[in-house]
């Protein structure tokens, strides 16, 4: 059984969409980040970092993993699936995962920063991260023009860029021509497990102020 | 043999220092970022991403891999060092590894812009990403008080986030306080291997003037 200590975010997703993929039992325990929860000490022992996802593996003695990207690592590679066990396909999910945490993540995050969060408004700024994460979604429009999935047959690479593309309209950046880019979403999310994933935790009864007002609190 | 594409910047350090310590023979390819060789059809074909580093494995069918961290990956998997063999050790190594790459990486890649090279001076921009950069470094510190290294035995989770780590100073952020952090730099900084890896490309003679110049005609 895995522990998943998640919240309604484009992470979040990441994890508990590859646990539904899997098929691995886990238990969900929602973090409340606008209370602060993952800055307490009970959670920072799990993740130092204080920051969802993390999950603690109760069938491996407690082994407890963090950052989304090398939880779905460690639970492909667990399951033996979502992940080609040969050096090269392994390395090509890995490589599409870290684009994903290195560059489609943040910039997408930063997007998210300054168009709805930021206490000022900064037109230079939102510009920058909002043809960034353009950019990164045509780079990916590419490589899906060859290639069914991103990285062989559909795997966490996928997955971990999938949810974060599919958000791509709260930070205002448009997807117009990104033909491929768009086939690939919506194969992915008609998914069962996919949309399965996208419903843990619940996301609460909440309007996008009321997001924002979340948002913001944790900013400051 | 190698190919390594890249370019004296924190991410190339990270690639060049993890072929000196696994004393791997490669070919240096030094990329002028400024010129936009990154984005030149021939690179493209290597990174689609177009940035640097990026690796051709000439005995492995001149297979390419791309992003930092999944080339660190895939060496040290290849040579069975900095990275340990068993499940639990190498999640370690990984979470680590992500951490840099979806933290440190990003929030010092954003602090440097927005404090040397963006067109407009947007001091609230600077100090968002100056204080998250403190506080991953504070969340190094936190581990490094408990441990050696970061992850066990001396593995690419250091060479990652000391890449970054050691350059703290030019976007303007400090580590006072933060001994285990700079006893752990100064450890890292020792090493003959790194010290090689870190001449990798030999850095132009230029001074801080057109080094954000150069950087500024990238952003644009």
């Amino acid at each position: 059984m895995i522990d998943l200590y998640t919240s309604p975010t484009p992470n979040g997703y990441k994890v508990s969409v590859t646990l539904e993929e899997l098929g691995l039992p886990y238990e969900v325990h929602p973090i409340d980040l606008s209370s602060g929860a993952q800055k307490e000490p009970w959670f920072t022992a799990i993740n130092p970092n204080g920051r969802i996802p993390a999950i603690v593996d109760r069938d491996n003695g407690g082994f407890a993993v963090f950052e989304s990207g090398a939880i779905m690592l460690y639970l492909a590679e667990q399951a033996g699936a979502l992940i080609p066990p040969d050096r090269e396909g392994r390395s090509r999910v890995v490589q599409w995962l870290m684009f994903q945490m290195g560059g489609l993540g943040p910039m997408m995050g930063q997007a998210n920063v300054f168009t709805r969060y930021f206490p000022e408004h900064l037109p230079s700024a939102i510009d920058r991260y909002r043809r960034e994460s353009r950019r990164l979604l045509e780079v990916l429009d590419g490589r899906l023009a060859d290639n069914e999935y991103l990285a062989g047959d559909y795997s966490i690479a996928d997955i971990a860029n999938f949810c974060w593309a599919r958000v791509h309209e709260w930070p205002g950046v448009a997807i117009d021509g990104l033909d491929h880019l768009k086939r690939w979403m919506d194969a992915i999310a008609a998914r069962p497990a996919v949309q399965r994933g996208l419903a843990v935790p619940p996301r609460p009864e909440a309007s996008d102020e009321s997001r924002i007002e979340s948002a913001r609190k944790m900013l400051a």
